[in-house]
């Protein structure tokens, strides 16, 4: 049979199809990520074309309307090509480039990393992960004739008092002539091997060293990925950059990935390579504007939750999805880059921080070193909302962890108008008290698209603050004004009216959807409470709350706490961590202490497994109303 | 310019030509091994090919007679082919199956190794390199959620005390199916990292282990190689074979090599591979026979002298001929098989037997390993005369170990009609008292073709005991036997006739060659007595002498030490060991007990380096006579 094309439109680009392939998977595979929130399952209608040349066989198309049909529309996951294909893709179908917090909550990629960070004090600095030393070594004569290898180690003993070094067999068949070329005089590079290894002795230079000697720290999110360059030599930040987790074709959260893995022998090396060639794409641009060799990058660092783990180094995640959910391992031993594909030195360790259990990963271990709660007297919680919410509450004498299937609502999942933090996203809302007038503001200032979910959150304080629906989310039916409408399916309000600046369709939100959203918050809290209870604890215990991740930086936590997500004590007690997942990964990549830390860190957290006994589920059902059943809870709340 | 092609007769083989190669390479990358004792410089003559079409420029053929050059012989080794060509390999220039000795001096290839072996105590065996243990693995509950990992590796920690494990990548990979599968009871194959790496867990099987678990033991000589295949599960040996070192045509002894490897840059390459192609095709064999996969083969050992091993792993050995003799490393770590692309598991642990300095490697460690000199109070002499000469003297106390350059003549080079120990070599021979009768008997009982080492011995100590050569190896003029006569070159005395049972030459040896070989054994009896001089001792101080390699296997000690090759001692305090350095590589292999005991050996013994002060010179002049010029040493020689 010959081989089928794509070219694809507006982007003119084109792609070969490969047998049992769909339409999402060459346009993907073209390096055009579309909208396909629900993994290609033919039930979210994101990842509409227009087929202008060619024919294919729609599977289904269920999502689309008969104009969109009569017009050539498909689904692309549901669309297998019969002969070449010229294909136009609408702007809406496409994932524009979204926000992607890299560090301190800034949404720029050349933030500088604060050489004070507090938890990255100069003690800890002073045992590098991969460092670098210029040595003299002794030369030889017929009085000491000590091997090549005998006397560079014995060096590096007296210098650093490492006692276990070991050289790789390329060190050693350049040895001879560097040392020799260079008069005794070289540079080696050190890697720190993961807790049982020795020091590996990965490079030796002539004289003092000319070469960049740069790590990679990567925060491998389910939705988004961000990569930071540094500099090995003084830690200091290069660059950073974010993009789409590649995966997304295959689910847009861990769980229908893991399914997805189950259905097919190969879906596990693709879900690995989707992965890998996000990232591989973010280092070859980093490396591309820094003017930099990828060989020159001689160590990473990955933080993400368990599930991602597995999939970037190729491990089945299956039974993290089965009671009673148990990851192949929450600490992985280093691997080398080659192993897995990543494009940096092929001998370059790559380590992975180490998790707690299968839903609180080496993000969630991040997150606690970098809050600094493992130090600290006071009690904190830490809370990062992202496709999935893992809350962890503690001090330096104990941590205790759970996750939430928060729902993909917080990001726009499963809501008609419901899009991630992007251009166009209805991000702030305002809602007058008879509901009759709507103020909202858009990332990026752009007309109106839909909604995100600092939006949504907003949209459900003043909804209720308006008194346009009850504690439970229902509509109240004395609301009077024209917003709330049947559009025959069920009740719903008009956010924005089509015709305002720039849309051509109604913005809306129906009480499925608000009910939909206060399960959402109704979870993260029963976590919290949850974790609280298990030791016995009140709200007004707690000291400090964190918040991390993309969507906390949007937050606004008044609104937050008025419908009930978070605990209701001063606001002042609130903060904002940025990636923290990203900025573990950096401190795991530069101090051996930090690594230990992170190791610590990981044993010490208990994990609290939400599904077990009844607690979780009475709190949650108790946290089923505006801001809660017990209003006490929440005495700031008028 | 289009590809150039030889095709060789009688073997009726097929090979192209590649771009600047001579002939001699050609043949051999055909497979078929020439006699190139000269290392291809065109001055041994051994590679003699006719050329019976196209056309070749011969560099020079000095070595050829003007009949042989009018029938169109060649040298290979001289030979640029300028069309493609025909060639007719007459059988001298063959390497014919030379006898390799494997262990305990038996030729044949199927010996069982005495498990009674007395250095391989039940005590050390119980610490094995490569374990494999069957275990039952906790299953995890909601109250035991400890991941896969976790609990396999608390599991063999519990069953073998071992803290430092770590697994491979491919083994997390199949890992939670092999767990689940075999209903959580999974056999492990745990492999001691060398020193300071872990233990490496790296394979999982479910239930009790159904595959195959081997080892390799490979002894990497200058002229031959032999591998043994074991069963790592208990230590029997499966089979043994040996064959020529492929690196032969790059010269016969480690010197030529290393000058080889200075002569082009991807020398060094040519020379790893020829090696490891050596390797490879025993394993192809030894698989073959047993029905083994060579992905069974799950670790090897290799001993070799270190130039041997340097070159095994690529690393260059060019600063071990120069002052003051430096290897890059005597003590080499593990190596990956995939890392110099030997046909075993591409993941095999390779590791390489410890030697002491440039010019006493692994092999000779072995040697004191498997002697037992190195735990026992007598003073043992340990003498290994191959290629090169290495003596070891010492006791459980000190060790003190030396090389001299013996020259090849024990091999059979530089003599006209010298050969090695293969089919038709002349090893034993007996002289009448006047010279005029020589009685002999050959390799395999075939017409005598040449004479090899133990022959040369024989033959200068029975020429002496006939009065036909003075004690400096001169011919006496009163010597009245016409075996003696003058060739036109020099004078030289005919062990058999042409015209004698299938022969068409005379085999002589001449004074010249004599001389050659009383050189060599002054060489080997200064070392010895330069060693004993550095600590103060007499011969008579010496309880035991082992003797080692191929060469010992054949030698007559009555006659070694009537030469004065050998110290003048009782007889029955004479041992032969075998081949040392493949049962030390096996050692190694089995146990981890034996790998500590080479490695303390190695980093124990004392290198006498010769070449400095001038005790080895005054030694050598001392010992230019037969016996010696103080006949005091020898006093059983009467």
């Amino acid at each position: 049979m010959p081989k089928l094309h794509v070219h694809i439109y507006p982007e003119n680009k084109h792609v070969t199809i490969d047998r049992n392939e769909n339409l999402l998977q060459a346009i993907t595979r073209a390096g055009i990520l579309l909208d396909a929130s629900c993994g290609g399952q033919g039930t979210c209608g994101g990842c509409k074309v227009r087929i202008r040349e060619g024919q294919a066989s729609p599977v289904s198309s269920g999502m689309l309307s008969d104009d969109e049909k009569k017009q050539g529309f498909v689904l692309a996951c549901q669309c297998v090509p019969k002969s070449s294909l010229v294909v136009d893709i609408p702007l809406e179908s496409k994932l524009a480039e979204q926000r992607v917090v890299l560090l301190d909550g800034s949404e720029g990629d050349e933030v500088e990393f604060l050489i004070d960070d507090p938890n990255f004090t100069d003690e800890e600095c002073s045992v590098p992960m991969y460092n670098r030393i210029t040595l003299e070594v002794p030369q030889p004569t017929l009085g000491d004739t000590e091997d090549d290898l005998g006397r560079l180690l014995r060096t590096i003993r007296r210098e650093t008092g490492i006692e276990f070094l070991q050289p790789t067999l390329d060190v050693l068949k350049i040895l001879p002539e560097v040392l020799r070329k260079s008069g005794w005089r070289v540079t080696v590079s050190l890697a720190e091997g993961l807790g049982l290894q020795p020091v590996e002795i990965n490079r030796v230079e002539p004289g003092p060293a000319a070469d960049k000697h740069l790590g990679l720290a990567v925060d491998v999110g389910t939705t988004t990925v961000a990569a930071m360059l540094v500099d090995l030599n003084n830690g200091r930040t290069l660059a950073v950059k974010g993009t789409y987790n590649r995966q997304a074709v295959y689910g847009d959260d861990v769980i229908s990935r893991i399914i997805s893995v189950g259905e097919h022998p190969d879906r596990l090396g693709d879900l690995q390579k989707a992965v890998i060639d996000t990232i591989n794409n973010l280092i070859e641009e980093l490396c591309g504007r820094e003017k930099i060799e990828p060989a020159d990058i001689r160590a990473a660092a990955c933080s993400g939750n368990t599930t991602m783990v597995h999939l970037l180094l190729g491990l089945n995640p299956a039974n993290i999805r089965l009671e009673p959910y148990i990851p192949v391992a929450n600490n992985i031993p280093a691997i080398r880059a080659s192993d897995v594909g990543l494009k940096i030195h092929p001998g370059a360790w790559v380590q992975s921080i180490p998790g707690v259990s299968g839903y609180v990963g080496g993000d969630i271990t991040s997150g606690i070193l970098v809050s600094g709660m493992a130090q600290a007297d006071e009690l904190t919680l830490f809370i990062d909302i992202g496709t999935n919410g893992e809350m962890v509450l503690g001090n330096k004498d104990w941590l205790v962890a759970c996750a939430c299937s928060a729902g993909p609502a917080f990001e726009g999942g499963g809501i008609r108008h419901g899009m991630r933090a992007m251009q166009g996203a209805i991000e702030k809302v305002r809602i007058s008290r008879d509901g009759s007038e709507v103020s909202y503001a858009t990332v990026g200032g752009a007309p109106p698209a839909g909604i995100c979910g600092s939006g949504l959150i907003d949209c459900i304080s003043w909804l209720y603050k308006a008194g346009v629906i009850d504690r439970s989310g229902s509509f109240l039916k004395e609301a009077g004004t024209p917003r709330v409408r049947d559009n025959g399916e069920g009740i719903e309000f008009v956010l924005a009216w089509s015709g305002e600046v720039g849309i051509c369709k109604d913005i809306t939100i129906s009480e499925i959807e608000i009910k939909n959203i206060i399960r959402s918050k109704a979870a993260v809290y029963a976590g919290i409470r949850s974790m609280l209870k298990s030791i016995d604890l009140k709200v007004e215990a707690i000291d400090r709350v964190v918040i991390a991740g993309g969507f906390g930086r949007y937050i606004n936590i008044v609104e937050a706490v008025s419908i009930g997500l978070f605990p209701d004590i001063p606001l002042e007690k609130y903060t904002y961590v940025g990636n923290s997942s990203l900025k573990g990964a950096r401190m795991g990549l530069l101090s051996r202490q930090a690594r230990r830390q992170l190791e610590e860190i990981a044993k010490k957290t208990t994990y609290l497994e939400l599904s077990e006994g009844n607690i979780f589920m009475e709190e949650f059902i108790s946290a089923l109303f505006i801001p809660h059943t017990d209003i006490g809870l929440f005495p700031s709340v008028q």
